[in-house]
Parts: C-alpha cells; sequence; structure tokens
C-alpha cells in the first residue's frame, strides 16, 4: 500500500530502480528532488534526457563522447600506433588521469564472461579487430583488470591480433605504489617476483 | 579535468549533488542511465518533472499529495476531531504503515531548530493554529521525534495551542517493542519508568 502521491511514489520507485539504491534511499533522493526549485528540477530531467540522447560510442574507439569521433582520436597530439584496450569507459578516465599515456584507446565495453553468459561477440572485438587490419596499429596494450575475466579476454584478443604482427602486450603486476608487502595477497607477490627488474 | 563527454559530466554532476551520493556513486548512477532504453530513460526525466509539478501540500493538513486536498483529509473514516502534528510527511507514512491511527495529520514540514536558523515562522505552525482556531478540534497529538527539536516543537505548538481550550498529548515514551533492557539508553530507562502503567 502506499502512502505517498502517485507521481511521488513513481519517482520514489524510479530510483530505487537504481543499482545500489535502497528504499529508503530512494524516498531521500525523491524528497530531495522536490524540494528542489522548479528550475534545478527540470535542469536534472533534462540532464537525463541530454545524456541520453547525446552520448554514444565514438565510431573509432568505442570510448562514449557527444561527437562523431572522440577528442582523443580527433587529437593530433595523440600516437595512433598505440591501442590501449579497456573494458569500460570508466578505465579510460582512470588512466588519462595519471597523465601517462600518449596512445590511443579501445573500449571493448564489458569482457568475456562465459558465467554472466557474454561471449566475444556480445562486447566490441570485431571493431578492434576491423581497427588493426586498416593498419597503423603497432602495439596493444591489454588494459583490462587482473582477474580471471579481464585475463581471458587479454589472451584471447591477442590471440586474434597476433595474426596482423602487431606486438600485444599487458599492463605490469606488482605491488601497488605505497603499499607495504606485508599486506600483498601471494599472486601479486609471485608476480610483483617473476617481472622484477635491475635497478 | 573532465575525461567523459559533457553531457554525461553534467550527469554525474546532478547525481552527485543528491545527498548521500558520493562521485563515484554518481557516476555508477550516471552510466546506469545510459544503459537503459530510450524509453526508461525517458520515463526516469518525466517522473522527476512529475512529481515536481504535481506533488504539493494538502490545503488542509499540509501532507504532499498530488490532489487538492489529500486523501486522508478527503476521506470521511478519518476522525477530523483528532489531528496528530508531525514533522515530515514519511512521519505520516510511519504511522499509516502501523494502521492504527483513524484521525488527521497536520505535518509541519520541519521542526524548530535554531541552530539550523529555523524559527516558528519557518515551519507549517501558523497552518495547524488557523486549523484549530476554525474549531472542530478536540485532540492534538504531538508526533515529532523525541528529541531536543521534536521535544522544543511540541512544547511550542502546546502552549500556542492550549488558549483554544483542545487537549494537546504526547506520544508515549519507553522501551521500543522487541528491544532488551540491557540496551535501552537511560534517558529511555528513565522516561519508561516515569511513564509506567498498571497492568
Amino acid at each position: 500500500m502506499s502512502f505517498f502521491p502517485a507521481s511521488l511514489e513513481k519517482l520514489i520507485e524510479k530510483f530505487a530502480s537504481l543499482p545500489g539504491i535502497g528504499l529508503k534511499s530512494a524516498q531521500r533522493l525523491a524528497f530531495h528532488v522536490l524540494s528542489l526549485s522548479d528550475a534545478d528540477a527540470a535542469d536534472f530531467a533534462s540532464a537525463i534526457t541530454e545524456a541520453k540522447s547525446k552520448v554514444h560510442a565514438c565510431r573509432i574507439c568505442q570510448n562514449l563522447t557527444d561527437r562523431e569521433i572522440c577528442s582523443i582520436c580527433a587529437s593530433p597530439n595523440r600516437d595512433p600506433s598505440t591501442v590501449c584496450v579497456v573494458a569500460d569507459p570508466k578505465d579510460v578516465a582512470a588512466i588519462e588521469r595519471a597523465r601517462e599515456y600518449r596512445g590511443r584507446y579501445h573500449v571493448l565495453h564489458g569482457v568475456i564472461s562465459p558465467l554472466n553468459h557474454v561471449g566475444p561477440d556480445d562486447i566490441r572485438i570485431k571493431e578492434l579487430v576491423e581497427r588493426v587490419s586498416d593498419g597503423g596499429v603497432e602495439e596493444i596494450i591489454m588494459g583490462t583488470n587482473p582477474d580471471t575475466e579481464g585475463e581471458t579476454t587479454a589472451k584471447y584478443v591477442s590471440r586474434l591480433l597476433k595474426p596482423f604482427g602487431v606486438k600485444v602486450t599487458r599492463f605490469a603486476y606488482g605491488i601497488p605504489v605505497g603499499a607495504s608487502l606485508e599486506f600483498a595477497d601471494d599472486a601479486t607477490l609471485m608476480r610483483a617476483l617473476e617481472g622484477r627488474q635491475e635497478i
């Protein structure tokens, strides 16, 4: 049974349908929206429709953009011969924050995950293969997460791309900067040992 | 610096402006909205504008409604001589859930809180006094929270209403049903003792 007006109940329901938002939080958010000025509420609503209608995948790298080609692919300062392959647009944002990488990206929009019924055809691998076969790419850096699904995806993609004669590399594994050996897990320690470098 | 398209950044910003939503959650929510179908996203946006434009305060009890008079005030089954005064529409919902109370409500939309610069004129006390002075109300039940601000508000309102000859009562204090004495705080235990009843 509902104790709020129908249109308020509907808004609560909409918020509650978002990931990680329970009923109490949804109520709190809906009441907050009611407390906004008319202009601010209209602004919020239009932000949703605008983002939804304008944002789409870049024709080249599949990253999210509101232009035809994203700002990274369109930039003359980014090296087109190096392509970092990531699972998600958020990973692009994370790597860009480090201000170190000068190549381009390819966003897969997912990883191969048989348990979740995601196969190679469900993510943007085909687009990557086309891009490499068009030429101009010399190195592919696999930047998928170092978990089972990310590893599987990296292996699968590298096997597909090897015939094109591109170099396929992987992000280094090791102890995170600032972390202590004491708290590193066994798998990370093992990889850090394997990947040791002369100083 | 922003690493997402402008319209996506704006949506993230909007979500992050909601209470209790941090930047990471806002990103998660914005990406979720992008993953919705066009129809679902439009539905979400219209839920915001609809709720904002339709929901307003009931002319009689100040509770939120999308009609002129809320369903409780409009119901012939609710006793108009008993009015429960609460701080918030959520309190009405909580009391209604108990399915016990058959009177009506008055929603103050806040409590007197000098620390937050909320005085008696900033909440709907004037409307309550008018309602009582119009006659027909015999008992006012103060249902504000049992904290300092709720108590202050209850005392202030009862002093204002006493001259009209209405009975002003307060929710009982005591051990919550199902709780154990061991974990009750001192103030609650003291009030529970004071309010002890013969069995």
